[in-house]
């Protein structure tokens, strides 16, 4: 199942089962994914990996959607499957549609080939774009 | 500059110059990146990106800046420093402010991290999510 | 099995063997897995890889258990899963714990994170840590 | 400097000077690297990610410099050119001679030719690796 | 099978079944792989891919079978599996031997390693390696 | 200049002043480019590097200017700046034109983006694909 030992909510100590309860109301759902078992090898990696996703997938500026499609998008060029499904599924859940999947993913594989085109041909980068065109 | 040589519009043949003018007009600028001049080396190339940029980047279902932002979140795992210098730049220009670069970041830094735990631990996907939780 | 016929020890010719037989000899264990047995289609890739790898992974300076810890977190950036599961096989078998395999992925999980953050805001390198800080 | 305005120790807020004043005095240094002064533009982002790396690299299991030299291999396989320099420079103070960093490019190295050679042939998992042999 | 619903041929829509027809006539297959039947999701998207594909794969200055090789390497370092196996299937029909391909594989294997050597001393660039040699 | 002091002529022992000397007679060239140095460091890594890189690059049933090509794809992957420029003027020596580099890129780009989507859209791989079209 993993290269560790998951660690199921009944056979998990005090400090474990509260980040599960956290994940549980937070998420308003009744089971916990094994991503988070295996991180629970180590109650302070999953507690501090899950007050980090928490914090940062919080609505705040950005559109909670917006931001499920961002991790989607960084977990396909890592190539993540574990990543890409998971993210895709609450991404679905957040209202993103076959349309919007398949129009990020356009973008996606755009930025991909115009990233290998640009450090394929080594292009420099032009005055305008320097400090991303924060001084222009 | 690059490992070709960068196509000035003076120098440039028809077909580019008829990319190079679609390029500054549908942008509204008055001038042409080196991206676009070193792709012109080979006009069907420069012709075949520019369009497929232009298809994707233009109003969607997606907001053209959630689209540039993602743009960036590619661009930053592959460690492309032209493409995010001058897609942050882009992203500026259709109004993205430092908290929301900040914010853009803190989901791209998550799910690089997450990405590597969930493929470091090796970790089964979990029923709920396969084919992206399309079925469940 | 792979997108070449894998080479096993019956079929083998004696070049390849003769490596077989020193991979297992060096490992003391009586099989070979299938990565060798890919790469014996071409018996000098074969022999070179395997000489290649017998000696990096000697004791040198760094203890044998931190090189396959290193082989792991390399292999977990590039997510290759054969290389993640059998590099993990190899380090528990020289001691890796569960704990030591938890502090492993939290260090690889913190560095993805650090590294998108300093390529996403396109950090300019301190003058003290130029040249790795050689000169400071 | 960055796609982001850098902020100084002086024009900092006072969450932000608490961070500082907690790298300075871990670290024992008196100046701050560029990395969190970009973070700084969104205090809890700097926070979450101080607190995290204070976490991760603090004496653990493992050794603080094995641990520098995995955060290393890591940045190399990313290609971040802040971070390998960074950490090189960290890991140097901590005692790595050129020996030590010429033996742990010499295992990245070789993991990134072994990773790309098992993914190019797609070789099969044995058996004896599944989860890590965890269960072998 | 995919994150998103396939599109059968007898599903589809006049616009997706000219696509598919096209790719059938080109390649002189009687079948549709799973990568077209998940872009044909967003029909734009899945023409705009299609022909792009056609145009780079088709004869050019570079061999048909090198064209194959190369995108096999750069699937490799994405560690793709659906590309890797797809295209090795590829460049097996246009006349890809077992040698080649371990020849091949062989060159992806060394530049992989050596690119992380490269990176991981950060070697600064000869002067006459900048620009590719263009002015050398 | 690099993370370690690059090693010249005058100052090389004899081993790595015999290496250095393969290299300027197998090359035909009369200076040694700072990549060898910085590996010099360790005499061993740089003799079996040397060594691997010759016998692979060395003409065999793929084209050596093909070689390089594939070189010069997995370096655009990887985003590795010295090797892509390094591998450009290497190719270019052997007689690569402009118009070639740009075909190869064309195909790299491509190739990068369909993996995206590929990827992106987890799309299950075709029967007639398995194990690289083997047994079709």
């Amino acid at each position: 199942m993993a290269t560790v030992k998951l660690v199921e909510y009944e056979a998990a100590n005090p400090a474990v089962r509260k980040v599960y309860d956290d994940i549980m109301s937070t998420r308003q759902i009744d089971w916990i994914n094994n991503f988070w078992k295996a991180l629970a090898v180590q109650p302070e990696l999953l507690g501090r990996t899950w007050e980090g996703v928490k914090a940062v997938m919080a609505p705040g500026i950005l559109d909670p959607l917006v931001k499920e499609m961002i991790y989607i998008a960084v977990s396909v060029v890592n190539g993540c499957r574990y990543c890409i499904n998971s993210h895709t599924a609450a991404a679905r859940k957040k209202g993103m549609t076959d349309e919007m999947l398949s129009e990020l993913m356009a973008v996606v594989g755009m930025a991909n080939q115009t990233n290998a085109l640009a450090s394929g041909f080594q292009v420099e980068l032009d005055e305008a774009f320097e400090d991303g065109g924060r001084n222009s």
